[in-house]
């Protein structure tokens, strides 16, 4: 699949599937990550867009612009440039219109699996 | 995670993941290839355990045998030996208590992009 992020676009402008190039198989696969899966919930959990800054994660710098980029790639999230930072948000009207109640059911799920673990003793 | 088939199974029992052991995660990343949702979809329609021959995907049967695995892997399916052939069974009770309505979501998203699929112009 060819991403486009159009021709009349800013150079700086990033490229994004259209809402009909979206897959489920890669949506699936860009939520299969503990990362992505716990960045997904923090753009849902918000109606901002947000820099990769703001997300606490436990890898580096490069794995987050990787994980970052996996989201985008599947139409999960879009993500622009504003000045110099990279804004993200999650594309939820895109998701829900073509995958009804897949985006609820799995963040309902990660928090439920979320509660689970931190109940478990050490 | 040490998948086990317990200490007293017979020695052709093949290793599965209790309830307690299956995440969110794999069964995401199970679900995100087109063969792997073929086969979840197929076997959600039927109440039988079917063995991987009654599947007719364009794959070679190696490929079949690691797509079944990562299913049994990750808590989609239970493979059985009945005789010399080995069956397959969609693990819906314990989906469907673990992640609640997360298999039907899916289903529902793959049968609607199929349509989407087969109405498009080749």
């Amino acid at each position: 699949m060819t991403l486009s992020a159009g021709p009349e676009a800013p150079s700086r402008s990033l490229a994004h599937p259209t809402r009909a190039q979206i897959r489920l198989e890669q949506v699936l696969h860009a939520l299969s990550d503990p990362v992505r899966l716990s960045v997904v919930s923090a753009l849902a959990a918000t109606e901002r867009e947000l820099p990769c800054s703001a997300f606490p994660l436990p890898v580096t710098k490069s794995t987050c612009t990787h994980h970052f980029r996996v989201l985008r790639e599947a139409g999960v999230v879009r993500q622009v440039y504003r000045g110099t930072a990279k804004l993200n948000a999650l594309r939820r009207q895109d998701l829900d219109v073509l995958f009804p109640g897949l985006l609820d059911v799995v963040l309902d799920a990660a928090a439920q699996q979320r509660r689970q673990d931190s109940a478990k003793p050490l």
